[in-house]
């Protein structure tokens, strides 16, 4: 509730803190957070995305950022509220660079979170409004150029006789959503990606296909899905809105174009990007290359011995073309995460004559309703648009909450969740599914930025699983192939006419190894994963998504994907690194971590 | 400014008002209204878009429609004001059939207007927010079909196996908005048009055309413009718009097809159209037919003495391909309003060698600034916006003016832009031009709603009229067409390898001539007008626009059209019509107006 007390005392701590940066006061402003205290960062101060936790960071982060980034203007927007001993509001400031906004929670008198990030550039804000194009230059002008004609040149140009900034690697959401930002900030940018159209990504999936997250979740930055737009959007339809988004968005984006190798200059600090497109290979010159691939890397296909002797089909999940190619077809699929399970639950609808389940380790699932309820029905949802929560407020509110402490809110999420689904649960696990709920019982969201996998979001298939219709082998491993199926190691045979291995992918930067080298993709290292020492996630702790839309140890060189949600979110961040340096604007980095890990 | 009595006043009116109509005491509810009155309805009483002018027409009005409609719940939405005298305010109702809206002001305790616009029909309302298709069914189903194999299937009967409910005949901004309500209404609906994509009759026109409203005023329903939209869309821009707007919609959308002939079974309550698409005659049957071929009826031709032996080339405004072919050419444009302006100053900034506008009539001329600010600012303006008036909300304030007067609120503002730009009208003046304000000094868009001619929106031609560098001939006729040019009344000559007649359209009903029948076109009349009595708007007064979006004489068929804000807002109208017949819902039609003119 909004309060009169908790919007004073919000505002109080706002003009001391500013007070104190202003004077450069670095112990004053430090003592006024909480022993246990989080600043997130995204470009403020750091020009980079980092969260320094506690006091003796937020110290050593202003020591370095102060003199250069000259904070002021520390405003409360809109009224602060309490709940449970913490005031928290929103807020606004500005620095030497930029205007920002902010979100704030104070335990007591001490700040608990805080979060800054740049909104724009000084003197280099996007057009909108009362500021947009004007589209026709009115009076008569001889040799006009027209919209088309300006915009066939430059289309013309670009990548030819006039070099792009940003090259973006990969054309689905990820890299046609950082498109459009770079687009409205005016940053020479191509797209590329080897599928035919924009939106082929999801088209050539398997054809039972919908996005896993609601449409609130899903918005592209700018232009919001119409308000009948269906929750769960079918791959093909998601795959026309994306063609459509790349069109009136002008992107400049070559289909039917594969990046087959980079080489960075660090001289020239400039890139030597080797393209094919429509088999013709052509040299790029970027300053800047963005590997947007998703947040996966390359897909794992495990070597299991007999391999190369199976008789009958086998693939990675990643090239799995649905089930109807297998009616009536033994099938078997290793693995027990979401691409497991939608493909299991594909070949059974197609009419297999059976499809059997490999589970070698445990699982977390989520029902889709009740996770879309539960888990993110707060922030993205009918009621949340209702209760003027924008997609916009949304992503800040959730961005306000340092990963450090994310876990904390999940674990009621995921509390309440095992009780609604207590008898779907139970029905599974009877079935011998082997479920958790993550290391520390913090679900599906947290496995997702720690691992990026072990979690299946239920669509439907975990109930053909309990029913045994797709029958189930868990907590064994593969053995070996034969040349009619796999070999467990229980010392079972499952005889096969397919196998498909559902056994995930590698990380980003194998992305890097295979476009650049091993060595560029071993001196940025592994990508994703926070440092948690849970499973699949080894530390040290790193506060932060590794290497994601921010800058890596590898000059020129940026790595851009997640969600729909994140992907909208962090490449208005990522966007805003890449203007200023167009715009050769200083961005002096502040906290780029060490490389632990190479994969 | 918000007024607590204002607010008082008009609760106690609107209370007692749903008061006398629920008593059916049509006296008493008649007695509310002051002696100069207006009662616009849009749907809501009448199944028609109509006006009562005057307490006696108002009695009439309701004697024919009370017990049918069976209206309830009458309330103020939000505070009413007051200024002038006058008291308004908004509201909303219910009638047996819909949810329904309206706006009123008072004089004094007295009802000057009132608007009622249905908003829905019960039981039938458009999916979205909360009951939005889900998308996906969850779960598990043998032969699964999928959103793509549903549209493939869809796509594959409608028009042959299966027959449309609606067919509207012309794909541009008009039927594209109009399908996009019609499919969220769940209406069968097939729009054919002649041309290859979707926007191409923006993208096929001359190459500097673009719109001249501004984006505030352009919005299509559903999907708005981004908010880095231009003001004025290039065209090949807006035909790329549309393009997307087509196939994210989902509209049944057949290009490269022509309608050749269209006949009306009576008893058999059904259409069958003959198309011919891609070459291939294709015979439909739908029950509605909708032309939505712009507000232009078919180009007037003049039959100017000698025509067929000119030497160079000659064609109507409508045709002309853009000035590039005719650099170092000697060209004469016929007319003087906005085709003819953006002709000309297309051809000059092309390199004619000469380029002469014959001014037969007088023309108004707007700058397109001014109007935009003076004309337009107050409901379709990033200030509007602002303000919070969506673009809903300022179509209904637009409709809220009775037609009858809305000549009044229009004389004040061109006199503010008279003054505004007094020196450009004297500059143009003194350059030969004969101008006008219309015959009641109201101005551009009053004489757009009588005849849909007579003026130009000035984007720059008007500068080179002044400054000569298109030549005027004005006050003439064109009395013959020679062989190597154009002989005037005056008795004078005008050389010429290119002639163009910008001279203007024939009435809408020029298309059921040509597809349907003279006769159907004679019975349906004239359509667009007002019957104002001034210049080629011949009375008798009708109050509303003849024949647009609503029942004709011919059951069945139906005109949609205008400018993209009309296009937008009675859209809605036309498919809640169309939506109530299809559903077989009791559609009584009060008023069809009488027919006085065939064309």
């Amino acid at each position: 509730m909004s309060d009169t007390a908790a919007t004073q005392r919000l505002s109080k701590w706002l003009a001391e803190f500013g007070k104190a940066l202003e004077r450069k006061n670095i112990k004053t402003a430090a003592a006024m957070f909480a022993k246990e205290c989080y600043w997130r960062d995204l470009l403020a101060f750091t020009w980079n995305i980092t969260t320094s936790e506690g006091p003796d960071a937020i110290s050593a982060m202003l020591e370095a950022t102060l003199d250069e980034v000259k904070p002021s203007h520390w405003q409360l927007a809109g009224e602060a509220t309490e709940a449970n001993g913490v005031t928290e509001g929103w807020l606004t400031f500005e620095t030497k660079m930029a205007r920002c906004e902010g979100q704030i929670r104070l335990q007591g008198d001490k700040c608990w979170t805080l979060l800054t990030a740049m909104v724009e550039l000084k003197g280099h804000e996007e057009k909108r409004g009362s500021t947009r194009d004007k589209g026709v230059a009115h009076g008569a002008h001889k040799n006009r150029r027209t919209w088309l004609e300006r915009k066939t040149q430059n289309e013309k140009e670009l990548g030819h006789t006039r070099q792009p900034y940003c090259l973006v690697v990969g054309g689905g959401q990820g890299g046609i959503g950082l498109g459009a930002r770079l687009k409205r900030l005016g940053v020479p940018t191509l797209i590329i990606d080897k599928h035919e159209r924009p939106g082929d990504q999801w088209r050539k999936r398997y054809k039972s296909l919908c996005l896993h997250d609601p449409v609130w979740y899903d918005h592209l930055p700018y232009l919001p899905f119409p308000d009948h737009w269906p929750v769960f959007s079918p791959k093909d339809k998601i795959g026309d809105w994306l063609e459509s988004y790349t069109k009136v968005m002008e992107l400049n984006y070559w289909p039917s174009t594969e990046c087959k190798s980079a080489t960075y200059d660090e001289k020239r600090k400039e890139w030597t990007v080797k393209v094919k497109r429509n088999g013709k290979t052509i040299t790029l010159k970027p300053k800047q290359l963005i590997l947007a691939t998703g947040m996966s890397g390359i897909p794992n296909l495990p070597k299991y011995k007999g391999m190369s002797k199976f008789k009958g089909k086998q693939h990675h999940s990643s090239r799995h073309p649905g089930g109807e190619a297998f009616k009536g077809k033994t099938c078997v699929v290793i693995g027990s995460n979401n691409s497991a399970h939608d493909i299991c639950a594909d070949l059974w609808e197609n009419g297999a004559r059976s499809v059997t389940m490999v589970q070698r380790s445990s699982t977390h699932v989520a029902r889709s309703e009740t996770l879309m309820e539960l888990g993110l029905g707060a922030l993205y949802s009918e009621e949340a648009v209702k209760s003027g929560i924008s997609t916009e407020k949304a992503d800040m509110i959730f961005a306000s909450i340092p990963y450090a402490i994310l876990h904390g809110f999940q674990i009621p999420v995921y509390k309440q969740i095992a009780e609604r689904d207590a008898e779907f649960y139970d029905k599974l696990e009877k079935a011998g599914f082997m479920h958790d709920w993550g290391d520390d019982e913090s679900g599906l969201f947290m496995k997702y930025l720690r691992r990026g996998s072990g979690y299946y979001i239920d669509v439907g298939a975990s109930e053909l699983v309990a029913d045994g219709k797709v029958k189930l082998k868990s907590g064994v491993e593969v053995a070996e192939i034969t040349p009619k199926g796999v070999k467990l190691s229980d010392g079972s045979e499952l005889p096969a006419d397919l196998i498909v291995y559902a056994t995930g992918y590698g990380s980003m930067n194998g992305w890097a190894a295979r476009l650049i080298s091993q060595e560029v993709a071993d001196k940025v290292g592994k990508c994703w994963g926070l440092g948690s020492s849970t499973k699949k996630d080894p530390g040290p702790w790193e506060g932060e998504l590794r290497n994601m839309w921010k800058p890596t140890r590898q000059e020129g060189l940026w790595f851009h994907g997640g969600n729909l949600h994140q992907s909208r979110h962090y490449s208005k961040y990522l966007a805003l690194q890449m203007k200023a340096r167009l715009e050769g604007l200083p961005t002096p980095v502040y906290g780029l971590p060490q490389v632990h890990h190479v994969s």
